[in-house]
């Protein structure tokens, strides 16, 4: 198999967690793509994901898949023991659901807000962003408080349960947890009193697939080379 | 089990057509829920789904799934005979990137023009729809452009595949056809070159889990009487 993504960047850390909890690193060849010289909005890329976003698979017979959720599912299920995406149909609705929010109130915000009313990547990847548009950085700056929404969201979840679909670590907080480094990199903190949220974080960050990967799983260089 | 929805709507159809799929309308009580009025925007409603949008299925046991896939996942999962959502690994990584890109490019892309560009769903429902954002028409015409472009994309992808995720009919389809009947109803109309996805959709439309249920399925009687 082969992964093109970008190591740093928060959807693709999703994926790197997915294979480190699967055991599956070894069983791939990684290809990195150049966000900030927008690699990724070219033909060359856009033939394999029409979408213009990483990460995206690459199976033996040369099928592509893209979104991480589809990728999840893919190495996931590969053993034959789903343990990110679910067993039961409960389990898997529970999971879908959480993962599914996860991404329209916190991580795809963040991503926005980031892309639209902060300069993002930079110069060449801007001119993908609707420059023409006059009200993206509005729209961006809406999407920042959706995204604080979503982080409010998932600490009262947090209150309740170990983990964000219940009790075991799934696909859902691998979401959430991308989500908070991207709104790291972003500058959106986390508020103060949203306890239980910072407390299930810092549990995840322990994870053996999360800890011991910090220079690929985390928002870093290429984001530094920016100034941030 | 029992469903809350409302008959005529594009995402509780893609649920009917599943059911109907699968045989388990039987086994369904179905409570209605009146959008026009915003009963989902009520507390009552807002604890089973915060997202506040239809359907969510309960369970007998009393736990709330929300988001057409993971409730789509629960029912094709209960028989053990997953086949809308795909049984091998990647059949479930194809069905899960289309069914993304369909909602992301087309069905939620519609949903947005519809309520921010277009009085919607009338007077009691825009109140949630964020009046106070002089940038929400803009962006609503946005959402419509972009769900032209969803067609498009799935017009070429008709071209060479007999459904949405490849040979065989799936969650994906659901998801595309749900998005047609909504640009319908919100005067989105699919440009007359896109004759694969026309065609695709003729035959969609004459399958026995979405032919017979034409009343239940298609955006009508709300519709109608908000003069659509
Ligand atoms: N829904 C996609 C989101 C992927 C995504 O947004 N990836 C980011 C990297 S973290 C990207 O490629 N951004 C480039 C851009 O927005 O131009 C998924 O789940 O894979
Ligand atoms: N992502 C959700 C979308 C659900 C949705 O938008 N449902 C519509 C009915 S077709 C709704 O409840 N709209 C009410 C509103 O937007 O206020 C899903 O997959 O279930």
């Amino acid at each position: 198999m082969k992964i093109f993504d970008r190591p740093g960047f928060p959807n693709p850390a999703r994926i790197r967690i997915v294979l480190a909890e699967k055991g599956l690193e070894p069983q791939v060849e990684f290809v990195s793509v150049d966000l900030i010289a927008a690699e990724h909005k070219q033909p060359a890329f856009l033939e394999k994901n029409p979408s213009g976003v990483l990460p995206v698979l690459q199976l033996d017979d040369g099928t592509y898949i893209a979104e991480a959720t589809a990728i999840t599912e893919y190495l996931d299920n590969l053993d034959g023991d789903p343990k990110l995406t679910g067993k039961t149909p409960k389990e898997k609705a529970l999971i879908h659901m959480m993962q599914k929010r996860a991404e329209t109130e916190l991580l795809d915000a963040v991503g926005d807000y980031f892309h639209y009313a902060t300069p993002g990547l930079g110069a060449a990847l801007q001119v993908f962003k609707s420059p023409e548009w006059a009200g993206r950085r509005d729209w961006g700056n809406r999407q920042r408080d959706r995204a604080l929404g979503g982080m409010k969201y998932f600490d009262t979840v947090s209150r309740s349960h170990p983990y964000v679909a219940g009790d075991a670590f799934s696909m859902a907080d691998i979401t959430v947890f991308a989500g908070l480094m991207f709104a790291d990199a972003a500058g959106i903190a986390v508020p103060e009193d949203y306890s239980a949220l910072t407390a299930w974080r810092a549990k995840v960050s322990e994870l053996p697939s999360v800890k011991n990967r910090s220079g690929q799983t985390f928002v870093t260089e290429d984001l530094r080379r920016l100034g941030f």
